[in-house]
């Protein structure tokens, strides 16, 4: 048997795996604060370095590394002088605009 | 100057800490799984232990109690013989539903 999941017609909220992975992505340390900066369009690391507080150097690459691993973020290399690196939202990344923005509404009505 | 946040009618991707709290609150390991279960009906925590692959007892109570504590559970002790607990999602958790549905659709689709 295998294990019900809730992307079928009806929702079973069984444990689902994929669901599991997929949470527990967007929540590590750090990575929603990125996706969510990412959203406003191509960021450079220092970029994103500056713009999130209390995130170090060596936490950042490891986050794009796995954002890149997971196809949610793509690095680019633009050939210039200096080189100009840029980490952008893949589609699948673009696509978890409406959770960001659904978890920003939960979160704004029900802070304070 | 605050900090703009995805609040108001025009969205700014800047960090925004309400919604780093809930991401990180949502992505703790194991509380998306507990959350998703929840929306199915209040359940007994030997429910929820036997459910997700993995959890054990210490983990399921330290998340139970986190959850508690934001308000997104909430424990009910019915005085029966033996005494019943039930963990059940607030009105605060239930409007988490939006989220975990987008969640599972986006890594439904993504997934394989």
């Amino acid at each position: 048997m295998t294990a019900p999941t809730g992307h079928g017609a009806e929702t079973e909220w069984n444990y689902c795996a994929v669901f599991q992975a997929a949470v527990e992505l967007v929540g590590r340390r750090w990575t929603g604060a990125i996706v969510r900066l990412l959203l406003g369009g191509p960021m450079r690391f220092s970029e994103l370095l500056a713009k999130v507080p209390g995130l170090s150097d060596r936490l950042l690459s490891e986050r794009l590394r796995e954002l890149e691993h997971e196809g949610v973020v793509v690095r680019t290399v633009h050939p210039e002088v200096p080189i100009r690196v840029e980490y952008a939202l893949t589609e699948k990344g673009r696509e978890l605009e409406s959770i960001v923005r659904a978890l920003d509404d939960w979160a704004g009505r029900w802070s304070g």
